[in-house]
């Protein structure tokens, strides 16, 4: 069922969610999920509609006319979306496959619905598992003596296809800070972490040599400062002594694709607010 | 801080919100939480508000008399409760203490929201531990050849002490069928297995004979048909074949505690919402 | 690293643990890995060594002559394996391809230890995917009305591949009752929920209709009797009001190829000791 | 049923199992529990052996005297110990009643085996609950200009009860370090974030600041640097941006109270291992 999807956010008074529900009622706009986040300590409101298509009179550009008044006296942040126009995702991978071929699967069996327009990495070694699912893929080597070469080139093609959203599934390197704030809330990490403890590199060892019970991963929003950004989702399993860090590995990886997949998941449904360094997920 | 909660179920259609939004905000009405849920297999539409009691201008019945014409032009079940008028819950409970023991703590550290108006028990075992806590305790054998007298003594306490619920925090005996539904969703049960496996007596001793590798508890409202209400909270704890029967017992009383101490304080705070046999809990 | 995998079950009493460790002791074994469990309830023994091949002066056959006689005078049902002979497995599947999709991956990515004979599926829609693999997929319609000719090809094709053990990947369809005595404790379902609940066709319905809050999945052998085989591994996952059964269906998804992942691989590691209808996972 | 468990670390080599298992079995012992752990980082191995007392034809002395050769040739770190010789426990507490009154009703309904020798708090507030149970109250407040005086009455009132186990159920005072070292793998703290995350005070603002998805609790041994001993258990719980920073003190003091039983669980039957900064739970 084709849905608009209706977000926004601004300072808390009263009459928002009144002044809303008119506006849909008053077009006989059939609301299928509504969700509602007061925030107490920072005094901010946060709202998300899903709005069957065929109830409303008109389509998105009519309803950003329409609703312009309203987000004005609110001072609302806000966003509508149509889910007929889906998203597109360029995806990142380096030589590990479990988080890619996960989204890959998802995508394939209408699990996730977006497009994927091409996966880039800085090796070859995925391309075969790419191109059988039909989707272009591009290898970009990354010269450790020289990256910016390498980050041009990506910077390009994620223009180049027009990318909504950039999925880090395992891409083991770090984003230069320029990308990081062209795409700011768009470029989804996994982190194969419970953040923010053991940020950087090899948490896995790290976990073993802290001894932890638990070994978890975090889906985050890539800002400048590493392993820093906001949080979507977070998971954790078991372990315990009997575990090696190759072991840990392992499981990690069962979270690390499942953290990711919700993540994802959440943002290409308009699921996601971002305030300062924290989201709200309805 | 003093609420309101306005508690609305009916047929689901256009314009719920905005009326009921519109109504709140026409008395500038503070909402501090707002939840809606469309049953789409049902049709209806479920809806609960917590408003701020000293952002409207009136009480209680002011409120029931001015939102009454909106409730009968949508058809709506509903309830509005104040959170100063603390529920008043009676506690049965027969030998095993600890899932009264938690929740007359939860009480007493000010964590649940309510009135402990008495303990029934059909033992007089725990009867030191609820007196220390300052609360009336009543010991009510039940004669096996012949119940009757006992749940009609239970039955005059439960209305003397003028109770909202009843909790039977593993009390053990299965409440005649009169009792269940003069107090229809009004008492609450905690069974020791993750229903709907493991209905009646020695559910860990059932669960161990079929081998399960998890165990669980599931707290529901009580019906005339033995553990076949509507469920309002459930979890699980992992076993193994290293578990006996009575490391399960452990491990279940924890389960049933917070299953039980969850459920309960859902129904406190007006989340939970009966349709047909399943449970709305917002 | 190559080891040798010592699984025995035996009545219990005092020095089973002394003389086994004292025969490998003897031939200077080191052991990696050593589980024991007694079960109180049967009286029975349960032990599982996993000791370095290149510890030990011989072979497997070699080592099934002298351990012979210990294996008689403590009466015990028991193995050895050899990690460099590698179980043949034969995946079976219908039309969803999350839980074979989720297997080929583990295998491709050297996760699963194992070699995959071949898929058979009762539908032809997931070829490409298992071709693509390198792996042999074969096409067995079975007619509703007269099911025999197929079970027979499928019997013949688990033989021609010499399988060791047999995955029902989601294959939706009931063994006939010869193949599950033939094949006992080899063949390996995944039954899409929380074992006991909702045996048989659509357990997400059920669920749903039960208004349970989590479900779940059940890894077990396969049995005559339908759904009631022992258990290998069972896990779940919350569920909502807010969740649809198409929803159920999703999350589900996950849990099932998780829980059918797990399952599998404790089997091929030789961790899984039936005994009676329940197993012990050491 | 009463047992001696034996509990060894050691470094690893061929042929430990096979002495120790002989020796028991040379003496009948009747092993109800065993487990064993190889570290691979490490080389070193870890055992523990629970076997009836009654199987045995000595006690614990004779057991030492008889077992010294064998941990002599093995450079084993040993200690066995008898259930009869119920450890004596000190517990330690705040203001907060949560954890001390879960370790007690665990303790009163004979589920934690040991003896509680008495409670000290900095306050007096829970005085009436811990003497309900008949357990020595000791009020020690801590003057924050001059905190000597209060540990040498901690220390002495330790000593004085001659405490096997300090158990910290949330007392909110760091211990000097002269303290830690003395009482070095018995002070057993429940610190209420998941380790390393988090060090320090408030920890649930830390979490809320930082936007978690999960928040959590760690048992550990306290050492001489805060919050950063070896850890024997964790666990955590899911929170969502609805969640303020009470809900998550309030979820949190059920993690918390889970976290600590189970690890002073363990500590008490002598499941746990200190191996460098780490823990082998058994």
């Amino acid at each position: 069922m084709r849905t608009f999807r209706l977000v926004i956010a601004c300072p808390d008074r009263v009459g928002i969610v009144a002044k809303v529900s008119n506006f849909l009622a008053s077009y006989n706009g059939w609301i299928t999920e509504a969700s509602h986040h007061s925030d107490n300590l920072s005094g901010w409101f946060f709202m998300r509609h899903e709005i069957r298509a065929d109830s409303l009179p008109f389509g998105l550009d009519a309803f950003r006319e329409a609703f312009a008044p309203i987000a004005e006296e609110f001072s609302m942040t806000w966003r509508i979306t149509d889910t007929e126009q889906k998203k597109r995702v360029v995806l990142m991978a380096s030589r590990e496959s479990h988080c890619l071929a996960d989204l890959l699967h998802r995508w394939h069996s209408d699990e996730l619905d977006c497009r994927i327009a091409c996966v880039i990495s800085n090796h070859d070694d995925l391309r075969s598992m790419v191109e059988w699912h039909g989707i272009p893929y591009y290898h970009v080597p990354v010269n450790p003596q020289d990256k910016e070469p390498a980050f041009a080139e990506v910077s390009r093609l994620v223009k180049h296809h027009e990318a909504d959203v950039v999925v880090l599934a395992r891409y083991m390197q770090i984003l230069p800070p320029e990308l990081c704030r062209e795409y700011a809330h768009q470029v989804i990490n996994i982190h194969h972490s419970f953040l923010p403890s053991f940020v950087g590199a090899k948490p896995y060892h790290q976990a073993s040599l802290r001894g932890v019970k638990l070994i978890g991963a975090t889906c985050h929003y890539v800002t400048e400062e590493l392993d820093a950004g906001p949080i979507i989702e977070q998971d954790v399993v078991r372990v315990s002594h009997s575990d090696s860090i190759e072991d840990m590995v392992r499981f990690g990886r069962d979270v690390e694709k499942m953290v990711l997949a919700r993540g994802l998941r959440y943002h290409l449904e308009d699921r996601v607010l971002v305030h300062g360094n924290k989201t709200v997920v309805f």
